[in-house]
């Protein structure tokens, strides 16, 4: 039978300050990514998406970024692999102690923003993140692109991989996201995303921006919870999943 | 055989900023208190330190404070219940994660500063910080001073407690430290010092700054390696302690 | 001529969090409370506040808080008077910039959260914080409740004052808020808030909760911007007051 | 009559953390530059270092840096012009307010660490931290190295601009300094630094590393108050420079 994952990044609040429709997009996804007090979140926020996580028997991941609140973590920051390997690693020792207070254990690491960003592209950054996973627990899972340095990374750490699918994202025929500079980066279209989605997950395939058919291989497909669309897009794909034949389960059950 | 611990503050480094003779201290104490990053440390400094510690075969616990790194955790803020606990496991999972990765676990937990201030006059703070502890792991010890509400709030919480004993400060008949704005209060000289700990040591007692002999039961001394002098006393104590056939040795082996 | 002044926080968005409708509330307003990158806002936000304000002919001022992001400045910390002097000179310094690179200079300056609510009745906490607008420029006025220590404050250190009136809360006999824990604290009727503007205006009184006919002289308003409900009774008050003959102009005008 | 002046980093300390001999280096430098509270520096320590300097005759100057205490600012970051431009302006108007506070003015800015070596060779970061300073106020001077980047956008922004040496730093033949990676980047010996300013300032040059002869043009000579050794040197260069006839005074009496 075929399955998937939905993932998407959760427990973006801060203080006073609200982001993202968590109570609705938890209803339909299966790994949460949860921000953990660098670039986003704070102590009170993480124990309150852990447990909502927890009760809607979503999976709990942790979502690490760059020391940088102001930039949201989306700033590139020039870090040394041992501050990168310890900063994330931090992260994870506290959004784990949540997750084991509310009786579950962290599933996943994915990076956030430029973190993610460059982990992708520069191998000793995917070795100093999946050197952080890999101190934290060998159980815990890596999700990033496909064929990027963090697949290569993983491996090499011994640490489980799950490539994640952009659904309404356009590919280079390299792999590589089309820049959102560039027209028709983002499809809007949710009937095109489905198929997109559909095609992916029957056929391992996308078809690129050049119209070429590049196999690609990814276990979950990320989502967006922080504006009403992405929600709504959330619930028709897993719509259009389930009708398909398509199980939706957190990523540890795919493996 | 009688038996006690020696503790002390470590990993109080941030980024460019060095504080703290740790290496020294090291070699005397059994068990280090380290900065979990809010009001003093840093990652990069915690993994150090925790490695360290480990090395010089010292016991590990955690030094949550308040989210004050200006005023290094010393000013008292208002914070709800809910928020410090949080904030406190927070803390311990993030240290955590580098005893584990260390091949160690945490022992203990001692709140900082106006945390720590707090948490002994005030019940609600007290069963916060050990809710925090509880919830990240029911092996953990609380150290705290005797007879405050951090001892009644772990035995509620069903954790082990220790007390501690500050050497180098007068006590007032009721138990509470003589405030530093009055004269007598810290206790300069050194043979006064180990003559006080060998009294509480052997006799279970303290003499407060008027006269009174009150009983103390503490299984842990509180030492200073902020400072060459606490430093010098640390390694006189340690000496005073052995040749009186006290073994040291870290609080989880007193329980 | 009845004149009064309506004022308003300010610029409260941090990165990627956005916070009030600024837009929305600068048209009914005459005085702008903008944060200052302390416990909300950050550089870029109050250079598009500033700015903003300006194009709308409202005058600036500067909101101070205390360094702590996470809790909005709402939670109490205890600092010296030469903290909280050097805290608001700090951002009055940094507003300021702001301000005269839009081609205009701090109008008033105005605590906010805990550290208002400290300073109107801690009178160490209220000179410190007008000592810093005094060092700030000497024609900065300061607004805060009437009565309180900071109108004693501002007298002592030269500056001018301005009382600011809570058209929706009520008040006790003494000139205090009644507390928002107790019922009746908060006047949600538009109508009743609409007639207790016009009461303090043009009586210059106020009718408390236990039915006294207190008197108050309040030159400011103080309105929310922070929601549709407070957007539309601020419009509401507007044309009631220019209705009612009141000129609305900016506090600097009233003195 | 041949002028220099000498500048130094000065106000580095934060909260319970000291850095820095400030004390010992003002009573040889003629121009301070203060860090602003963001990678270095509080509040209660500007006002401080603002004041200390002012005692000492020595002008004023803003040392702006990225929002990252835990690199101490010397980790490039991503940021767009707008930001660096609001971040430098606010840093700008926090430390000049200590400045009026203590009766001077700020008289030069000079950006720290990364922000420094990326403004030193991108035209649009330079472009953008010369705008905060134009809109500061245009009496303000860049201080930075000669030819570079910031030269330019200081002239095209209308502000007067003062190059500095680095008495200790050997230089590349295209004026830039030999990477610190590389051995004979330093030099030691206080000599062989003496004779260095004596050419710069007598013949207008430097002999660089590869023992070409550079003509280079710098009204200020950088020198370090960090650590007793940078202090030695300066009372040196000091004398060196007096008795050689050389006035040293502040960068705005070179103009």
């Amino acid at each position: 039978m075929l399955k998937t994952d939905l993932n998407s990044d959760l427990g973006e609040s801060f203080g006073a300050y609200r982001l993202g429709l968590d109570g609705e997009i938890l209803k339909n996804i299966t790994s949460a990514n949860i921000a953990c007090g660098w670039h986003a979140g704070d102590p009170v926020v993480m124990e309150k998406t852990v447990r909502l996580a927890a009760e809607h028997g979503v999976a709990v991941g942790a979502h690490p970024g760059f020391p940088d609140l102001m930039g949201f973590g989306r700033r590139e920051m020039k870090l040394s692999p041992e501050e990168i390997r310890a900063y994330v690693l931090y992260q994870l020792g506290a959004l784990g102690a949540f997750a084991r207070a509310a009786g579950t254990e962290l599933q996943h690491v994915k990076p956030h923003g430029a973190l993610y960003n460059i982990a992708v592209r520069d191998m000793s950054v995917a070795a100093a993140v999946c050197a952080a996973a890999r101190a934290y627990s060998r159980e815990l899972i890596v999700l990033a692109p496909a064929k990027s340095r963090m697949e290569e990374a993983a491996e090499e750490a011994g640490l489980r991989f799950v490539g994640e699918f952009f659904a309404d994202r356009a590919y280079n025929p390299d792999g590589t996201l089309v820049s959102r500079s560039l027209s028709g980066a983002v499809i809007e279209d949710s009937a095109a995303v489905g198929a997109r989605v559909m095609q992916m997950v029957r056929e391992g395939t996308v078809t690129c921006i050049d119209g070429t058919v590049m196999p690609i291989n990814c276990g979950s497909i990320c989502v967006h919870g922080d504006n009403a669309h992405g929600v709504e897009i959330t619930a028709l794909l897993r719509r259009l999943l389930e009708d398909g034949g398509v199980k939706i389960c957190a990523m540890r059950e795919l493996l």
